[in-house]
């Protein structure tokens, strides 16, 4: 629970229990609607419903925009669709796409009907587009003018839109096909003669995006620019959309959510672990560690395979987790900067082969550190002293061999159109762990003449 | 490489070649600064400063804004202190004061004197803010009118200083000794009667965080309110300065860099793969792996602790890796659910008691569903049949044990003051495996009577 919720909660709940319309509105009149909606979700079912009713139409959209889709889900339950229609009229369009994206079958079935016609098309168009596209994230309340509009025109147009709009602080210039012919700011246009047309104060150049572009690519794109909105366009140049820096923000929390999910092998869930119950996290977590545990069984095989060598030098059992370790914490090491570079755009898949001539580099390197340490340790240790040089002939090509792998595994699933990031440390540890085993035992054998 | 740097790239060597500055200056006039900056990087360090010199003041500016603090020193090393001088000074002021936080400390002494006095006292202040806190990520170039001047004064006021200013979209309201009193937004200011007076359209209720606030919750509260710009203040409540949206996104890209480099044990670095050397990349990756090498020889003297154990059943052995990387992932996805947690709010210090039970529960869960794989698999191995139960019990514990330190550690590491991202996936794989080890022997002792 927020600081500041915690703070008002008893007074809130005090007024609420008295259950005065106007006081509750007063009382809330003074929040942010952002900590109005980390109210609504402290409160009880029947308070929250009682709190939500109070507010002024304006408010309601305000607050519930603050709200996740399974919240708002939620509400509509509790409040009816009746109530919510006008709710769902007025948000903004990404939002409210992301809402009816969330929502099951039957309860959109129910609620298309409530939206006005303009808004139930928007909402049909704003579906189409997939799934973590720059379309699926944009909102279609853009502010444009005209290029042969005066000055003066634009921002008597643009005061009278403002409500309706995501921004205005970033207004395109379009011509009538809708095709983007240049980019203005507020700014400029209240610093400059009024008498001018919009062409001449105008930028002409214009970054843009088509709709199917990747939501990582969008938020790389407005990053590097600083920009306050990008436009998106369709296949033939027009524009149909804004993705606005806080959408921006948005994406890049989810992906990185996804990223440290992927990289401890955890499926995808948007729910916080506040909220998330034991029967879900079990779930998101049991497929992963499942697939790992069976793949596992190779290592199990290795060791078998060599039960006779292990039989006669049992001190070579000694050495199995801190090689399989190092293994692994280097291939997950040498995936980790691969992905992140991947996504980063720092690396492309044409650079492969200086990606692998480092790594054999890197790998020569950090396995000739370990391997001398684990040596040094092993001749101090009488138990062990005889199998020294096989631990440290087996650390050098382990550190390697497990490097090159993590390197390489990104690159890849890249190629083969699946999301780099999942070559977890988990996933490369196990992978990892038969070949090293394999390369153990077999070192062993030859150089113990077992 | 960008794409679009490709593309131009040949073009553009062609015509430095000619060495016509004014041929130059219109090759680049085309292009947005980010992307002139990203040219300078992927041209020879000759052709870079060609390029630099060609520009007029104001572009220098800008595409200097553009580079990292490491390119912008060695730019500054090329072209003499006398030629910055004036990009120094014109630059946005949080930009310039992580520039001098980056220099050595003579390039440092030697482009103090260069600059303006108020630009050198802004430099100053700037630098007193410890790394990491929202004093150290703003700038100090907001837009701010008086409470009783009228809107067309607050106006006229903002297009005469808009272009020294980072953002004039949105303006905080200040009394007499820069005290916050307000905030008003641009649009809120044109779309209103001149005449009014500034006190009676603003906003009196203002988000604003300390100077000496982390930079992980700026980010977080822009995030949640979907600002343009949030306002920083020092302990009596004085303006200070601004963190803007795009502030926020390289905070965020930042903060996410090092938390994967921390999950998988390798030392913060801020250069990108392609550029980073053999060497640094050993350096940065040699630490963590040293450290886990000798933490780990704790497993080996547990296994040589059983060494009896282990010659009279080989088996046993079969099963080490599976047992230790079953600990490992399950420990490594819990202390990452709990660290996403903490980082995004979702959770506090206070809720410790509610995460240990939570993952007491999901622990048993995973460690029942894991022992029951593991354990049929080896009762359908005639080799292992009789260490079945051993490994069954041990694997139930091993899930259940590991889960929850993976969990306390973050909130443990919190509680010192720590970074909870240092509770990573190779640390705590590390420190579950020895307890794990000696689970495993004590019960196969136990249990077969060895």
């Amino acid at each position: 629970m927020r600081d500041l919720t915690r703070l008002i909660l008893p007074t809130v709940r005090e007024i609420l229990r008295q259950g005065k319309p106007a006081q509750v509105r007063e009382a809330v009149a003074a929040l942010h609607p952002a900590d109005t909606a980390d109210l609504l979700l402290a409160l009880e079912e029947d308070e929250a419903t009682t709190l939500f009713r109070a507010l002024d139409a304006e408010r309601r959209v305000q607050v519930f925009e603050h709200l996740d889709a399974d919240q708002q889900e939620w509400l509509i339950g509790r409040l009816g669709a009746e109530v919510m229609s006008r709710v769902l009229d007025e948000m903004a369009s990404d939002d409210r796409a992301d809402l009816f994206k969330h929502l099951p079958g039957t309860t959109r079935e129910r609620l298309f009907p409530l939206l006005a016609q303009a808004e139930r098309n928007d909402v049909k168009r704003l579906l189409e587009f997939p799934e973590g596209t720059a379309g699926s994230i944009m909102s279609t309340e853009y502010a444009s003018v005209h290029p042969d509009m005066s000055v003066s025109e634009a921002l008597e147009h643009l005061r009278r839109v403002a409500p309706k709009r995501e921004t205005v602080y970033t207004i395109y210039v379009t011509d009538e096909e809708r095709r983007l012919a240049g980019v203005v700011s507020l700014l400029e246009l209240i610093t400059t003669a009024p008498s001018r047309k919009v062409r001449e104060v105008m930028q002409p150049r214009v970054v843009s995006l088509p709709a199917d572009t990747d939501q990582e690519e969008v938020a790389r794109t407005v990053a590097k620019y600083d920009f306050l909105a990008l436009p998106i366009v369709d296949a033939e140049g027009r524009l149909v959309g804004i993705v606005t820096h806080d959408d921006v923000i948005d994406v890049l929390e989810q992906e990185h959510a996804e990223d440290v999910q992927l990289a401890s092998a955890i499926g995808p869930t948007e729910a916080p672990y506040s909220k998330a119950s034991v029967g879900l996290l079990i779930r998101k977590r049991a497929g992963w560690l499942l697939v790992l545990l069976v793949a596992g069984f190779l290592s199990s095989t290795v060791i078998s395979a060599f039960e006779e060598s292990l039989a006669a030098v049992v001190a070579l059992a000694f050495f199995i987790p801190v090689l399989i370790d190092s293994g692994g914490n280097t291939g997950s090491q040498s995936a980790t900067l691969v992905i992140r570079a991947l996504a980063t755009g720092d690396l492309d898949l044409g650079s492969w082969l200086r990606v692998v001539g480092k790594e054999l580099a890197v790998g020569l390197g950090l396995g000739a550190l370990l391997a001398l340490t684990v040596t040094l340790w092993s001749l101090v240790w009488p138990e062990a002293r005889h199998v020294a040089p096989v631990v440290g002939m087996t650390m050098v090509l382990l550190v390697l061999w497990a490097n090159l792998v993590g390197a390489a595994m990104p690159l890849l699933l890249r190629r083969l159109g699946i999301d780099p990031a999942v070559a977890s440390a988990p996933l490369i540890t196990t992978l990892v762990d038969a070949t090293g085993l394999l390369i153990y035992f077999s070192l062993a054998s030859w150089l113990l003449g077992l």
